[in-house]
């Protein structure tokens, strides 16, 4: 592990020649705030986006809500996902808000069309117009109308950044990160709600205490393993078919949590190294961010001599090195992490 | 105009923040090879990729297939298209095909849902599937196929770099572009024809010759013009709907060409000032491409003084700073090149 300010390069490749490149931003932290490793830009400010989505259900669990609605681990992990908008996904979603006395129709996070082709493709199909229920957000915003009915706030308006819910969230997530959630750093995300701008580190530190549930507060620190355990026990709840977060938690399973978030953003925790981590691809791209992701997993367990199986080891290096095919199928290029 | 080592930035915008950014290497040159601009590496190697379309339909002119088969000015714009799969598209190149005396079964380019969700979802309630002549490339490809039936070629398997069709397009790139076309610059593009490495500035020189008609051949002279003026008069069939190289050619009418390429490649031709431009966004993303173009297009004419209304001033700037929404349509941030 290492303190550099090179961040780390993921490269395109296209018939051996590199044809694209990603600058990506990573540090490594420890749950006592101490920094393993920095590639690049350590301190730069992040909208976390979809990344920080475990933190923001913590006050589900905090307050009740979700023992009172009876929520299994599967709706925890969905409560924590950015999900395909399968079948198996809006039907969790619709018992959320079910047990909560709600419908689909009090979601505010804008509708979407479901992300895996196969079930895009079946709702166009079937004539059925794209929902809210479909939105990749659908399970987390179930979470947050859960949260407003257990602490009788009024639903409607729940995304704003001035409504009750969001104000509990973002001070949920300055105690957890140290980072000031405010005007300064505000911004609206994807699906309405505010997303604030955190510094990099203090992500990784963040993810290191969710990964070992290192909280002063005895029931914060026991929400953050429930959350933690439901999505490791649960990967296809937290994205779902052909996606990346699935196959890596799939890959290493109970071992690692990942999340993903728009514009090229990744949190890891590794709770038996007791590490946590967060990167940010420079320029906003998924497809680089997913293998600094796989490296960063693979060097941090490699590194700290952890035993890996074959299988785990083969499941870690398709991750680290996808290869890419065009539309006959053929393949034309990879990515990977520059050597 | 300037000669910098520093690429243009590009910036995505997020609540006034800038979320991420994008390295664009770009040169503006003229027909007779001097440099007039570089922002960053202009010496770089790139794959045109579909950026290169325009130069690659020089045979299907030259060789009289285009006389012979009665292509009309938008039948050979869709030849240089990089289309959206709209049913004028599709339409367009049956109606090449069958001049040639072929069917859609002898595209090889692969199947493709149609780009524009329109149609995307169109076709797949018509419970059809998605053919190769819905491939984005599909006019380049009845081209390819007209000028094979021309030449008396086999046209089975036209694709491979070892076909007669792509041994004679990339003689006439290596010509007008004064690059090597061989194993040591190779990739398979995503239609499965072959793509070569360009330098950025050759590229630029290129387009600079085909925005004027600069070659010491009479015939691809006047073939330059030919496929630039169908372009320039048929915007809509180089791209369609929402698209961006419609949306400038139809902002500048008749003074401008552009053509965009995966992973982050644009050509831009502006014949009244005599000058061609290439750029490549080193990360790949059309996004930041795009509004690089939009950037560069807009300085190369007011640093010329050139005349512009305030129709094409204002769809100017709207290319160059393009609004990002949300699922509900609020807006979210923007698109800019760094001032």
């Amino acid at each position: 592990m290492e303190i550099t300010n090179q961040p780390l390069i993921v490269e395109a490749l296209r018939g051996g020649r590199v044809e694209s490149l990603h600058a990506v931003d990573a540090v490594i932290a420890s749950a006592d705030g101490s920094i393993a490793a920095v590639h690049g830009d350590g301190d730069r400010g992040v909208f976390p986006r979809s990344a920080i989505k475990a933190l923001q259900a913590l006050p589900l669990v905090e307050s009740g809500a979700a023992d009172r609605f009876g929520f299994s681990p599967a709706h925890l992990a969905l409560a924590c996902s950015s999900h395909n908008g399968e079948p198996v996904h809006t039907a969790g979603a619709g018992e959320m808000l079910a047990a909560a006395g709600l419908s689909q129709t009090c979601l505010e996070c804008g509708a979407q069309l479901p992300y895996h082709p196969r079930d895009h493709e079946a709702l166009v199909r079937s004539g059925e117009l794209a929902g809210a229920i479909h939105n990749n957000c659908s399970g987390k915003h179930s979470g947050f109308l859960a949260f407003a009915v257990q602490e009788g706030m009024e639903t409607a308006g729940y995304v704003n950044a001035t409504h009750p819910v969001q104000k509990e969230i973002a001070g949920v997530l300055e105690t957890v990160t140290g980072a000031a959630h405010g005007e300064d750093n505000y911004g609206i995300d994807g699906c309405s709600i505010p997303t604030y701008e955190i510094p990099l580190a203090s992500l990784a530190v963040a993810y290191a205490r969710f990964g070992t549930g290192s909280d002063p507060g005895r029931e914060r620190s026991a929400a953050m393993l429930r959350l933690r355990d439901a999505c490791m026990a649960h990967p296809v709840m937290v994205a779902g078919s052909e996606r990346f977060d699935t196959a890596m938690m799939q890959a290493l399973p109970g071992r690692v949590f990942t999340k993903t978030g728009a514009e090229g953003v990744f949190i890891i925790a590794i709770p038996e190294l007791g590490l946590g981590a967060a990167l940010k691809c420079r320029d906003g791209a998924t497809r680089a961010a997913e293998v600094a992701c796989a490296h960063l997993v693979e060097s941090m367990l490699e590194e700290s001599d952890s035993k890996l199986s074959q299988a785990e080891v083969k499941a870690l290096k398709e991750l680290c090195n996808p290869v890419l095919k065009n539309r006959n199928e053929i393949v034309v290029g990879s990515l990977r992490t520059r050597p």
